[in-house]
Parts: C-alpha cells; sequence; structure tokens
C-alpha cells in the first residue's frame, strides 16, 4: 500500500546536535521580560537566582542561531530519540482525503510526552551547576514526570508543585512521579507563603498552573542550592523543544516532503513552538512559506481572545513581566477542562510572531470537539492520544476535511507530543457524555483582565 | 559512550513475512489435546466450533514450519512495527557488570503490549471468515486491550471478559477497551452458566484466568457468528509471536550478537514463546545453544512446582484437556499477584520443551523482587515496565550479577513485553511496602492438584 513508511526513522547519529534559536531569524525581538520590583529589563543578575546560570543565559540569548546540545544530554536523548515521524495512512483513508497527513509522535517514553526533551537538558545545568536540586509546577503531570525522571538520571532531588484540580483527577499520575524519587505537593499547598494566602483568600481552590509556579518559585528562592525549572513558556524551552522540529524537518526531507500547514497545540507555547521552529525559521528567512496553526481550548483562549500586554507570569505576581498574549494572571480557567492548556499567558515568542503575523493563524476548539478527534484518531491509528495533543489532532482533521472538499494535496504536519494513559477520567467523561463545553464570557475575561498589571509607563 | 546504537530498529520492509512454528522442529510434539466429551485427540471439526477454522488449522500444525503471514496483518504490523530492541547501557553500568543486555521492546504501542500481535492475526481471520465477532478473557487488561483494538480495526464485535480483581484494581483499563468499542464484563459474571454456577459456589469470588476463559468459551459457542480467542497458551499465540524472536533475531545479526541467555516471563507462554522462537529453532537444530529461562510468579509455580499431565485449560472443565505443567484447573491463585501470570496451566508447547530439557531452566520469583527490579530499570532504563515483563527483568539483572561475579561477558536477552501505566496501584502498594509474597503452601498445591482430571487411562 505504502512507498513511504509508516514511521520514518533517524538514525541515534542523527539526533541534532544543536538546537536552533528562532529568536536569531525574529524580525522583531519580543519585549524583554523586566524584573518585577524595578519594571526594568532583567539581566543575568536578576534571573540567576531563579534559574540555573546556564539556562538564564539561553534565556536571554537573541543572537545565536545554534546553541550545542551538551554531549551528556545527547547521550540521555539516545535513550528515546530521534522519536518517530508517522504518516497516518489509516487516518487519511478514514477521512477519505487528498492531504497527506504526517505527525511527530512524542509519547513513546515514560513520561509520555515531548517533556523529556527539555527536563533532561534543564537537569542537567543544574546538576553541572553544583545544585541540590529543582522545583517545578505540573499541570496534567507531564511536566513534573518528565522532570522526577530527569532528576533521577542525574541525581538531583526534585519537587514538584501539582495543580490541585490534576492531582486529584490523576492518582497514578502521582506514583509515576514517586517512583522516579521526586516529591509532588498539591498547590495551592501550605508549604509556601503564596499557597497558605491563596487557600485563605480562595478556600477549597482547586488551583492554576499560575498559582503552582509561584509556589515552586517561592520554594526555588528561599531554599540554598535550589532552583527553579519549568516546562513551557520560556525562551529556553522552546530552544531545547527545536529538537521536535529540526527531526520532524529532516526525516520529510528524507521522503521528499515539506509542509503546506504545521499545526500545534498551544498552551504555554512548548509543544507548537517545538515543532515550528525549523520551519518558522525558513520562513522568517524567506525560503519557505507554510502556514503554521496554533490551538488552543475554547475555555483557555489566550491567542484568540487575550490581550497582547505586559503580565505576570504567575498568578502570585513574583515572577518578572513578560510581554505575551495573555487573559490576565489572575485569570483562573475552569477546572472542567481536561489536561494542561489551562495557563493563562504564552511564550514571549510565540506572541510575538503572532502579533507580528507569523504565526498566521490561531483557533480556540472546544473541548468535546477535541475528544471526538482524540476518539477516531485513537480507532484508526491505534495510539490514545493526550487531550493537550488532540487540540492539534482536531485542527488537522479539520484542515484534512477542507482540502477533500477543494481536492488539494496539501502536506499537513502536527505535533502528537503525548499519550492519554493517564487521562482515562476524562476520556470516560466523554465516552459516559458527562464531558461539557465551558467558554468563558466576554464579563469572565474582563475578570481577568483587570488583573494584568497597570504600572505606569509599561504597557505603552 | 556507545558503537551499537541503544535501540536498534529494523525497517519496515523487514517484518517478517512468515511466522515460524517451532514445532515442526520438535524431537517430540507434545501430547494432543483431547476433546473433553469423548477424551480422543481433538480433530479441526472439533475445535471449528471455538476457533476460526484458520486459527484452528495452525493450532494443530505440526509441519510446517514457517506460515505466511497475510498481507493485511503485515500492513497493520507496520503501524508499530518491527519494535525496538534496545541495549540496556544505563542498566548494564547500574549493575557494574561485563554483561550486555538487550530487551526487545513490545511496550511501544497503546495496547502496552505484545499481545497486539496475535490479537490483530485473530481478528484478521475472524473477519476473513465472515464473522460478527470474537470473545475473550483478559487478565491484566493487556490482551482485552489489544483485541479490541484488533477488533476496531477490521470492524468486529468484542466482548472482554475480564478477571473480576483485576477489572477492580484497573478503572482505567477498561476505559480503554471501551475507547475501542468492545464490551467489557467482569468475570465471574451473571452472563453465563458457569459464570452464575461459580458466584454462587464461591460467593464473592474475585476470578481467575480459567473462569474467564471458561465464560468467554461458553458466550461464543452459543451465540451464532462469534468464535473465541485468546491471548496465550495456546500453539496459534506462539506462532504469531515468534515474530518478536524473529525481528529480535534479526536485530542482533545487525550488530554481530547472539544471545547466550534467553529469558521470558511464564503465565500461559506467550512472553517466553515469542522471543526464545527462532533461538530454540537454533538450539533444536543444533546451530547454537543459547541458555533459556523461564520466569513465573512465585505465587503461582507452574513449571517449578505444578505437575505435568492432562489437565482443561479452564476452571469450568468445558475446554479440551491438554498436557502441560499445570496446578491444576481448580487452582485459584492469590488475588494479591499483581498483574497477569495467575494461570494454572502452561502452553504445551513450553511444557513439553521444558519436559525435554530444551527450555533449560524454570525459576520462581517473589512479587517484592521483583518490583524492586522494576523500579531499578525504570529509574536507569527510564521506561516503566509491567509487572509480567519485570519478572524477566528480575532474572537478567541475576544474571547480569552473577556475570559480574565470575567476569563472564555474556550476552543476555530478555523480553520487555509491556509497560506498567495500568499498573500503578500495584506500584503504590510497592512504594508504601504493603505488598506482600503470597507462596501457595504444599498444602494448598494439593488441593490444586487433586482438581486435576483422573480420567481412565489419559494421565499414564
Amino acid at each position: 500500500m505504502a512507498k513511504i513508511p509508516y514511521k520514518i526513522y533517524l538514525g541515534e547519529d542523527e539526533i541534532p546536535k544543536q538546537w536552533y534559536n528562532v529568536r536569531a531569524d525574529m524580525k522583531t525581538q519580543h519585549r524583554p521580560m523586566l524584573n518585577p520590583a524595578t519594571h526594568k529589563p532583567v539581566q543575568l543578575a536578576d534571573l540567576e537566582p531563579v534559574f540555573c546560570t546556564e539556562l538564564a543565559k539561553q534565556e536571554l540569548n537573541e543572537t545565536d542561531r545554534y546553541i550545542d546540545i551538551p554531549e551528556e544530554v545527547r547521550e540521555h536523548y539516545r535513550m528515546f530519540r530521534p522519536s518517530p515521524l508517522m504518516r497516518a495512512y489509516y487516518l487519511e483513508k478514514a477521512l477519505d482525503t487528498p492531504a497527506k497527513i504526517y505527525y511527530k509522535f512524542e509519547g513513546g517514553n515514560t513520561s509520555g510526552s515531548h517533556k523529556l526533551n527539555s527536563s533532561i537538558a534543564q537537569a542537567y545545568y543544574a546538576k553541572a551547576q553544583g545544585l541540590k536540586g529543582v522545583t517545578t509546577e505540573t499541570g496534567a503531570g507531564q511536566w513534573g514526570t518528565a522532570l522526577a525522571m530527569a532528576c533521577q538520571y542525574f541525581g538531583l532531588d526534585c519537587k514538584v508543585y501539582m495543580v490541585k484540580c490534576s492531582y486529584e483527577q490523576k492518582p497514578y499520575r502521582k506514583e509515576v512521579i514517586h517512583t522516579y524519587g521526586a516529591d509532588i505537593i498539591p498547590s495551592p499547598s501550605m508549604t509556601t507563603k503564596i499557597g497558605c494566602e491563596i487557600n485563605e483568600r480562595f478556600p477549597g481552590s482547586t488551583g492554576s498552573l499560575g498559582t503552582a509556579i509561584s509556589e515552586a518559585v517561592e520554594y526555588a528562592t528561599t531554599h540554598e542550592g535550589y532552583r527553579y525549572v519549568l516546562g513551557s513558556v520560556l525562551n529556553q524551552v522552546l530552544l531545547h523543544q527545536s529538537i521536535i522540529g529540526l527531526e520532524a524537518k529532516a526525516a520529510l526531507e528524507k521522503v521528499g516532503e515539506y509542509p503546506d500547514i504545521v499545526i500545534g497545540c498551544a498552551g504555554g507555547g512548548s509543544n507548537l513552538g517545538g515543532i515550528m521552529s525549523p520551519f518558522m525559521g525558513d520562513k522568517l528567512t524567506g525560503k519557505a512559506n507554510p502556514h503554521f496553526i496554533a490551538v488552543e481550548p475554547a475555555s483557555c483562549p489566550t491567542l484568540t481572545r487575550g490581550k497582547f500586554a505586559y503580565d505576570f507570569c504567575d498568578t502570585g505576581m513574583v515572577t518578572p513581566l513578560a510581554k505575551m498574549y495573555t487573559l490576565g494572571c489572575g485569570f483562573i480557567p475552569s477546572a472542567n477542562h481536561a489536561g494542561g492548556l489551562r495557563y493563562h499567558g504564552m511564550s514571549p515568542i510565540l506572541s510575538q510572531l503572532y502579533h507580528d503575523g507569523y504565526l498566521d493563524e490561531a483557533r480556540a476548539v472546544e473541548q468535546t470537539s477535541v475528544f471526538e478527534a482524540a476518539e477516531m484518531f485513537a480507532k484508526v491509528e491505534g495510539i490514545l492520544p493526550a487531550p493537550e495533543s488532540s487540540h492539534a489532532i482536531r485542527v488537522a482533521i479539520d484542515e484534512a476535511l477542507k482540502c477533500k472538499e477543494s481536492g488539494e494535496e496539501k502536506t499537513i504536519l502536527f505535533n502528537l507530543t503525548g499519550t492519554g494513559y493517564f487521562d482515562l477520567a476524562a476520556y470516560k467523561a466523554y465516552n459516559e457524555k458527562t464531558m461539557n463545553d465551558y467558554i468563558p464570557t466576554d464579563a469572565d475575561l474582563e475578570k481577568g483582565f483587570a488583573t494584568i498589571p497597570h504600572i505606569e509607563g509599561i504597557q505603552e
């Protein structure tokens, strides 16, 4: 049936030796992060108390197009990389579309997602700096698992603040994290000042990524030998995740393909940022013109309904301010929404690219239509996808159906970053038709926007 | 660090075109299965009411060394095969052993195990025969998931009787099976005569594989257009699973290796039977002499403490009688034991090979030592293993440590057939030290042995 294989693998010697830093090719840099106390652009010295020094340097690096991947990181990548690029023959057949659908499958490791790409890098730099441990937040639990694994590899202590509603929905996710020897704490917790405050102000709070970030940052900055690490949003994470796009591009080249459309879900940005990286580079340098689509949940519509403004990255307002699309640092998304993508902000890089029109399009999709796509995909392609990744599947299917109408043979590439083995409570809700689609009203959004800081002079 | 890659892949064009039928090379055939009514050797006509015709033919085939894999089956194999052969560099390093450890990783598909190799073949033959649906039993749930997926691919109805204690321990396993559109029924159920009887005789029974088999067979034989399929024990399943060993051998050849020791866990036999197949062929034909080790749970010690006798394959005593190692068809293993491998009998092929000394060794291992190995493996190799497969890991580690003592550079191959994402309740019990090691007493075993049928003339 197929000339091009179902699974296109690169060899381990083809794992990229360098990450690609899209900022080096951006026409307009995103506005600098601001120190929350001085409102001046953050310098390395501002970031060093929070982040490992090498990661802080990556965060600020606008100029180096390629950054070497340390050999020890590549050695750990070889345990699970290169990941396969899959040709979705059975999905194409089920849709009866002339489109060619490819997906990069990043879920074939025990963390269940692409997050391991960045956690290994971050744990490596923390260890190299002689640190004792790291702290982080996790929403759906994928990042927490990935970080626990990486810390185990490098012998680091690991404290994970997990958004309380996910902690309760996913009892088994925490067992994996325990098995890898990390501490896992439901957030808001009583282990930090900000956690105690939020528990007092909002009794019974089910938490949010923003709050969990505040707690993890507070712990790291008040304990000797600890730093904070995180799994999305920041430039350093997009840098590490560029390996997804680099491998996808190399694999597509092997079969003589180049994508017309590149699709990724967008919560904090690591997913889309990872798959799009070298293709965005081609667009920025005029070599090609793929169409990029960011897919976000209608329940947390940061790009499609948010404001492009300076805002805190966390709910507790202790982090630097970033210029990004945001629903307001005080926006609390519906606990009903399954999985991650519940973040009020968006990667400053993606935000700038969207603002400037290089990231062509953002679409907000509703939860039940996402699970409809997920179920169809699972049935025909044999991989049970994570709810987050299923946002990309939804739009990939929609685009393939448009091709069916128009008769166009477009090449569609999407990022299947995770598996749904720990999301079966959500699948259960979908199967039993108890899942609902929550879309915030304009009034809901206004409440969130009211929490965007109004600080003299910074928002112009 | 490594010349041989971590993951040795074959191309999709290297997926074997034929399964290997080890019976064609066996010096002594296992004794024939007996019709439970007449006690005469079963003929094709006896099997056809229960099994698909083509599968019944495979069941009885002693002579064809190779059997063609239908092209449509190979096409579905390409979705997830060839599976990688992994070099366990990090495990070797952690053990500080001169041994070279390889494992065939069969868990990288949504069914989470090797079971998909046989379920696709069985569903294909059922569809080709024009059947409406199939029934089966499942213990840990891997086989049920794999069959649900395969039935979905081919458009067949699927009814899965799941051992009740697993059904209750693994709420999410049934959601996956539901997502693939199969019915799943806790066994003993009230949907069959035998289920009702067992519920009446043993109120609160947590079930066993033997009972679930009886129920599935009863449903299939009393409903038009249905047949019974199963995931282990039978010759046809070992035939389909030979693809594991065939791929492993081809991948090892690519890197110039041949195993000194081949290890698989043994519940019904599909695991060890799969990995060993072509290597056993080499042994039977004098081409090589690898050492084979079957690993079973101390709680269900079929090979190490069972009898080599004719017994029913199920608890309800409706199936044919097979000459095999058995604890007695009435043996009910401890519900405490995590996962599968809780079967009273053993593949007649493996039983005969063990009896004749070609399967060199069987070892019974205790549950906590299995989870100790599983946890270590997860931490260093980055794959959370299924409890069943972890029995093989336990012995692979023990053998590698012997090599450390003796200084021997042996090549160890084991079969990592599944992931443990649905076994986290067991990991939790291990982490919280509430797991215990149940070993049946001699008196317990005697009770089981008393259920081996004493039928005039058949046991000599």
